[in-house]
C-alpha cells in the first residue's frame, strides 16, 4: 500500500516507529493529488514545495503527538497564516489572514502537515458551488459545503480534513463521498478564524478514513472529558432508529443502508427501538431556517455594504433579509431549540435510555450534476440541537455512489458516540467506500 | 467648542452641512490625543498621519451615512486590516490581520474614521491589565476589559469606540469613566474578527457621549427591526428597580445614583416597581462562570499548545481547566440560562409588563489602582441573559469619580431600550461626567 492510502492511525504508527518519514508520506500524497486533482478539483490552493519543506522540518523533530506528520486538508473558509483564504468568493480572491484559525493552529502545534485549502460552497453558505467533483463519479456532486475536504479524503489526497457545518455541510459530503465524517457538539471546539455564517449553529468538524482517525483529531482538540472507554460491546446497546420526516424522499439505496445496518446491529445483540420525537420537534427545521437567515443577515452585512456588486444573489438575499424575518421569530426559534435540546438529551439519560440514534445522513446517493449539492434535510435538526453527529459509509448504492448511516447522541456525548461508532465499524466491517482513484494505487 | 469635544450627532450634523471638515475634526481629535495620551494611555496603536490622509479622502466624498467622518476608536481585540491587533499579549505583539472585523468593516463602509486601537485587558479576558488610566483620576482604574475605549471617549480622544463584553467589559468601564455605553442583545451584531473568549457570551458593544450617539451606531449595524419610536414619555413608563444581590457591596455614591434616578423618574410620572427575580436566577452568576471558563478553555487551547511560555497564568489556568469543570456542568449552565432568558423576557411582555429594569452598572466609583479593573458582579447575569444593557452617567460620586445607572430589557428590545434611555437622558438632563481634560478645552 502506498503511504497516501494509509489511514491516519496507520500512518501515525509508522511515523512514530520511524518506518515512514513525513517527507515520504507528503510526497506520496502530493503525487496522488498531482495525478487526480485535475479531474477531482478538491483544492482551492496548493503549494507542494512548501509542503515538502515543512515535512522535512517535521522529520527533524521527534514525533510527539499522534498527528505528527499526518496530512491535513483545510476547508477554504478556515484561515491559514501561510495560504490564502478565499471563501470561494470574488471579494476575497486575494485574502490572506495573518494567522491560523484555532483548529488549524491546534493541529499544527501538534505536528500535523497542512497540504492545502479545499474548495467550498461560497462562504460555506449557499452561493457559488465548489468546482469539486465526486471521486466516485465525476458527473455527481460531492455535496456541500465542505465539498473539497470530503472528496480529498475519498480520493486519497489527504488523511484528515477540516470542514464546517451550519446545516448539513460535514455529514452530507461524508455520506456522498463514502468517508467518515464527524460534527462534534456545537461549541466544543473553537471556531475562531472560520468564516462566521450563523454562529449559534456553525461547528468545526472533520473527515477521516475510520472512526479511529476521527478520534485522533477529537483528542487533539481535547473535546472530551474522558479518555476512550473502548471496547464497547454491541450486545445490549440501545439504538433509537429514526427514519425521520423525510423518509419518503430517501432513495432505495439510502433506505437499504439504514435498514440493513439496523438489522445487522440487532443480529449482534443491540436493541433497536423505533424512535418518535416529541411533536414540538416538528418545528425545528423551520426554526433552523429562521436562525440561519437572521444570523446570516448580520454576518454578511459588511459585504453587503462594501462589495454588493460581487455578492452572490443568494447571499445578498440573506443579507437584505428579503424574507422579512423579525427578531420575535428569532426569539421563538432560540427558545424552542433550547427546550428541545434539553428534551433530546433526556432520551440518553433517563431510565431505559438510548445510547445513540441511528438515522440517514442524507437522502441517499449524491445527486447528478455539480450545481445542486443536495439536501440538508437529514442534518439541520441535529445541528440545531447542538448534538454530535457521525457519518459512516456502509457501501455503494444501486447508482454506484456511496451510501451510509448517521449516528447522533446527546450534547457533549462525543466520546460515547465515537466509541460506539468504532465498535460498529469494527463489528460490522465498515470502511471507506472504494473509489477508483484509491483502488488503482493500492 | 473645539471639534473633538462634539458629540457624534453634533459633529455629524456639521459635517453633513459642510460646516466642519473631516480633516478638521480629525486634527482636533489628534491634537487632543497628543496632549493627553501620555498620561491617559488609552491607545495601543496610533498612526496620526494615516488618519489625516484618510480624513482628506473622506472630505472628497459626499457624506452619505451619519457616521461619515466621525472618529472611531477600536478595542485592540478587534481586527483592523491596516493596524496591528495585539490583544495586549506578547504572543501577538506583531500580529496584523488581513482584514477588518465585521463591525469595523461595517462602520468604515459607512465613512467612519478609525483613529487607533485602544488598550485592553489581555485577550479581553483576565490576564495583563491595560496601561490605561482613568481620565477622572489617573490613580484609578478605567475598568476593563474595554479600558482604552471608554477612557478615550471620556477624554475627548474619539467620539465613538467599540468594545466587547463577556462579563462586564463594556458597561463597567462606561460607568467608571462617566460615558454612555451600550451592550446590545447577544448575537445582534456579528462579532467576527473579535478575539473569541466565550462565544455564547461575547458581544460587540460601543461607547459614545449620548444615547443618540449610541443609536447612530445601532442603526449603522442594523440591529433593530424598527426605526426609532421617539418620543417616549416618562409618564406611565414602568421601571423595575433591581438593586441586586450585591447591593451591600455597592458604595454610597453608587447607591445614591440609583436611588436618586429612581426618585427622579417617579417625579416625572414613571411607575417604579421593586423587582424580585425568580429563585432560579440565583444560579446565573455561577452558570456564567462555568460557561466563561469552559468556553474559554477551548478558545485558548492554540496558545496553550504553541506559546505556553508567554501565557498569562490566569489565561493558562483557564486553558488547562485547573478548576476541573465538566461538560455535564456546562449543559446544566446552558439549560438554566436558556430557561431564565425566556422567563426574563416575559417580564417585559406579559400584562402589567415592565419597560426596562433599572440597576447598578458597577459597585460604585472606580477602585484605586490600575491592577484591579473592578468587579463584574453587576453585569454578568445580564450578559448571560443575552439582554441589551445601557450604562448612563449620572454625575460624580463622593470620591470625585463618575457613577451612573444601568438599564436592561428583553432580548432584541434594543430599540426600545435606546428610546427609553434617550427620553431619560433628555428629561433628567444626564450627560457625560465632566473630566478635566474635556473642560480645559471647551
Amino acid at each position: 500500500m502506498q503511504p497516501f492510502a494509509l489511514s491516519a492511525v496507520e500512518a501515525s504508527e509508522l511515523i512514530h516507529k520511524r518506518e515512514l518519514s513525513c517527507e515520504d508520506l507528503a510526497r506520496s500524497t502530493l503525487a496522488q493529488i498531482a495525478r487526480y486533482e485535475p479531474e477531482i478539483r478538491a483544492f482551492a490552493y496548493l503549494d507542494p514545495e512548501a509542503v515538502v519543506r515543512r515535512a522535512r522540518e517535521l522529520d527533524k523533530l521527534t514525533p510527539g503527538h499522534a498527528l505528527h506528520g499526518l496530512t491535513f486538508a483545510i476547508k477554504d473558509v478556515i484561515e491559514t497564516f501561510d495560504m490564502p483564504t478565499t471563501y470561494n468568493t470574488p471579494a476575497y480572491a486575494s485574502h490572506r489572514s495573518g494567522k491560523d484559525a484555532a483548529c488549524v493552529a491546534t493541529v499544527r502545534a501538534l505536528g500535523a502537515l497542512v497540504v492545502g485549502k479545499t474548495d467550498t460552497v461560497e462562504f460555506g453558505a449557499n452561493g457559488r458551488p465548489a468546482a469539486t467533483r465526486n471521486p466516485h463519479n465525476l458527473m455527481h456532486t460531492p455535496g456541500g459545503s465542505s465539498s473539497g475536504s470530503a472528496a480529498a479524503i475519498a480520493a486519497g489526497m489527504a488523511q484528515l480534513a477540516f470542514g464546517t457545518q451550519t446545516g448539513g455541510s460535514i455529514i452530507r459530503p461524508a455520506a456522498y463521498n463514502g468517508v467518515f465524517g464527524f460534527k462534534p457538539t456545537h461549541g466544543v471546539t473553537s471556531s475562531e478564524g472560520a468564516k462566521v455564517y450563523a454562529p449559534s449553529l456553525d461547528t468545526i468538524g472533520w473527515y477521516g478514513r475510520s472512526v479511529a482517525d476521527l478520534s485522533l483529531v477529537a483528542d487533539a482538540l481535547r473535546i472530551c472529558d474522558e479518555p476512550s472507554n473502548v471496547p464497547v460491546a454491541l450486545r445490549g446497546l440501545k439504538v433509537g432508529l429514526y427514519r425521520g420526516p423525510h423518509w419518503d424522499k430517501v432513495d432505495a439505496s439510502g433506505k437499504a443502508a439504514l435498514e440493513s445496518t439496523a438489522a445487522a446491529l440487532a443480529r449482534e445483540g443491540a436493541e433497536i427501538v423505533e424512535l418518535a420525537l416529541p411533536a414540538d420537534f416538528e418545528s425545528l427545521s423551520a426554526a433552523q431556517q429562521i436562525i440561519i437567515r437572521q444570523e446570516g443577515r448580520r454576518s454578511f452585512l459588511p459585504e453587503l455594504l462594501s462589495r454588493p456588486d460581487v455578492m452572490h444573489p443568494l447571499i445578498r438575499q440573506t443579507a437584505e433579509n428579503v424574507v422579512g424575518y423579525r427578531h420575535s421569530d428569532l426569539v421563538t426559534a432560540y427558545d424552542t431549540a433550547a427546550m428541545c435540546r434539553s428534551k433530546f438529551d433526556a432520551l440518553f439519560r433517563d431510565s431505559g435510555h438510548l445510547d445513540v440514534v441511528l438515522t440517514p445522513p442524507a437522502l441517499g446517493e449524491a445527486p447528478y450534476g455539480l450545481d445542486d449539492t443536495g439536501s440538508p434535510a437529514c442534518n439541520s435538526i441535529w445541528t440545531l440541537l447542538h448534538a454530535p453527529c457521525i457519518s459512516m459509509p456502509t457501501g455503494l448504492g444501486s447508482g454506484g455512489l456511496p451510501v451510509g448511516i448517521q449516528m447522533v447522541t446527546a450534547r457533549f456525548g462525543d466520546r460515547r458516540l465515537l466509541d460506539v461508532a468504532w465498535a460498529i465499524q469494527r463489528d460490522l466491517g465498515l470502511g471507506v467506500a472504494p473509489c477508483a482513484h484509491m483502488r488503482s494505487e493500492i
